[in-house]
């Protein structure tokens, strides 16, 4: 099983407009960060918090207490200008818990919410905390710097990591009949949250991006808490790197 | 005319692994920083710096000086771990200046060149200050928080954030001839920086993506620097927002 | 017993003047931030990280074990571009837990030793937990804000708290024979942190203080962790400014 | 003549046990850094911001125009859960100008009065500029590390920094006439602003310390902006500290 953890900034949007549009650049810097703020937080329970539309944030949280959460929010919510929410789900994959998380949180209010302020939300009793083992995928692109960075524009060589990025989130969200999340965290770099896994099901992934013209590695990490999770995949992918192991997948229990 | 930065993080992606993989969230919480330290001090001499892949950042610079981005750089280079390169180009329009100024950089050394380290370079004259207008335009979709935010999952509305962009993007890249960039800011928020751009221009972006099924608005601000520009289409923004105009663009000269 | 953390800055003062003195704005922040990272990461094991000098820190760690300060430790060594040493000791009283952390950490290295980093130390077994209840007292100045704050310049009102602070540092070190530390945090407020403490103690503190001139009040909270004690403390006052006890010496247990 | 910028943290104590006590971790990151963003946007302008108490700050501002205070304040306050005041004075020195400096402030409502916000008030034509030059001095302890800091414990070497901070403080108060005022930056380091000061005055100031037995030196820079003027300092200590003058004062003009 895996935990989700869905945290949304409380009342953002009209807190960016009012009593006039603050200066872009105070916005830029609060979400900045704010993100920050809650990646170290995460870190100290071995969790890793992912951003996706910097207002939204997700944790595989597996091993993580509803008390370790409240004390993260609580230390938030005493110092930010705006408040976060959290929603907690458990399912049989990430996909599936983030849909749950997300469908507890909207029950305590939407997100421009003015009432909905500081709301911490899960589906299974406080105290239980979920053992099951997840993994974390960090894939990025080959001699992307050689082909792309150091040859083409800023511009030209961000719209080629976007392009890359649909390509795998679409062959993430489509094979194998269940739903793969993924997570861009900066330059070629993308992590995907998933469990049980096999190496076929990455060889599988690398190969048809590669067809489709795509050349990306995986390193693969499996831990009780995402954020050794992710530094095995990291390890895994510096194996592949270096030239320490045959293929484009390297996986690290 | 359009002046435009390119900073790029030095040698970063081998930091990011020297000596070993460094923890994920501190180098998540470094990027985030590193970003929100730009965006406020570029705010100090009235530019608006935009974050792409996190390690690269544009900065439409019209108005700075040579000597305002050697302060900033001195600045972060003096406290951060990883140090920043700067190059500096004007153009016709901002695609273009970036592909200079991308230029300009790779000739000083590649991203993972442990020798291109705090470069500042541009192709002007250091005293010359660039004194042409640009245009920011701040887009965002017609009503996603009840569309969506607030009914489908987080990464649902990831998902379809992420084909908004996509269709956005091409649309600006193709329209009219010449290239327009696009930068997401969070939320349901882009940022294009342009010049010359008539409101027929935007008229006609809004009614061919809703064409496609994306409902976007958008504001429009001109200026001789980039953050009050910016502002000034968040001000435009409002005026849709609060049903002020009758059309989808609105533009603040 | 009471367990206390010494954490210093490695290398510090040589980092701050090479290859040449660094831009004081850029030291000054960055020590502020490291600081502030400190503070939230140790709350997250509900600690207090205190400042003294701004380049060593004191925690007062009952009940967090050695693998806590490692990943707090590893997250800031990870991403700033100083490290941080760490070492740990046991005694009956605070300062003497200090004096022993700060010798464990001497037997390491200079703080200007360049070979000295990254060290973390303890004289106690690894997986032990120091289970004894220390107490944190929080004093601040009666109405300072309208005796000073508000009717004097702000380098006077500076003068006083400095005079104040002196005083109310002289009399914990001297009073009752053992010496009591005192750090100061903020406006008009100081911590201390001590344990077995009895109101007695506290109230002889305020009342020869008095008769000095400084008007203190001081609330008091008793806890297994520093933070929830430096919490219970700040209700204490609160008490006290609310007029909701006779004294000017509140205890929450 | 000097212009001397003071900043409050508005209504600062009682947000910080509103609705009840923060945490305290939350209140000391966030003060912290509020103190580093204003150190950094100061220093885009070329001035250094000087933290005292940690919600009052003071910025030796000349050459600083009000159009760029309120530049810094407006990114302030758009983005921080407390605003800031600011008020600006000029005078014959320093001192007299944060007196002055505060009294208007004072005048625009006290700093725990819920409706003196976001105040910017200055008592010279809006447009002029003080073209005057200042001086800022950095004192430090000779050998400090190897008389205390690696042989004493840390909470000794705190007290043995603050006793050498009073006696530097009273000395500078009281020598010659006019008061200097006295500013810690961290380590062994002090730092004050002045003007038209001679190499005899800070002779003097080393001198008796020395027979009191405090054993400072001083770099002394002069400038047009506080910035540079403690970047001569800065250098100038160097000088000292590599032998490479005979005295322990050195001055850069």
């Amino acid at each position: 099983m895996i935990q989700t953890t869905i945290i949304q900034l409380d009342n953002y949007g009209p807190w960016t407009v009012t009593p006039k549009p603050r200066l872009e650049s105070s916005v830029l810097s609060f979400q900045s960060e704010a993100y920050a703020f809650l990646a170290n937080a995460f870190a100290m329970y071995d969790a890793l918090a992912l951003d996706f539309r910097h207002d939204n944030f997700l944790v595989p949280s597996n091993g993580l207490t509803v008390e370790q959460h409240r004390r993260i929010q609580t230390a938030f919510n005493d110092r930010y200008a705006v408040s976060i929410s959290m929603a907690l789900s458990r399912s049989e994959d990430p996909y599936s818990a983030q849909v749950q998380a997300t469908k507890l949180l909207h029950q305590t209010g939407g997100a421009q919410d003015a009432n909905r302020l500081e709301k911490l939300v899960f589906d299974f009793p406080e105290n239980s905390v979920e053992e099951g083992l997840l993994q974390i995928a960090h894939f990025d692109l080959n001699d992307i710097t050689t082909t792309h960075t150091d040859s083409q524009s800023a511009y030209d060589v961000h719209q080629y990591i976007l392009h890359s990025q649909d390509a795998l989130t679409q062959k993430l969200l489509h094979l194998n009949g269940n739903k793969t999340m993924l997570f861009f965290i900066g330059g070629d770099n993308f992590v995907s949250v998933l469990n049980n896994k096999s190496r076929d099901f990455f060889m599988t992934v690398i190969q048809e991006l590669a067809q489709e013209g795509y050349d990306f590695k995986v390193g693969v990490g499996t831990d009780y808490h995402s954020l050794p999770a992710m530094d095995k995949a990291n390890h895994a992918l510096e194996k592949i790197r270096n030239k320490e192991c045959p293929d484009k997948v390297y996986m690290i229990k």
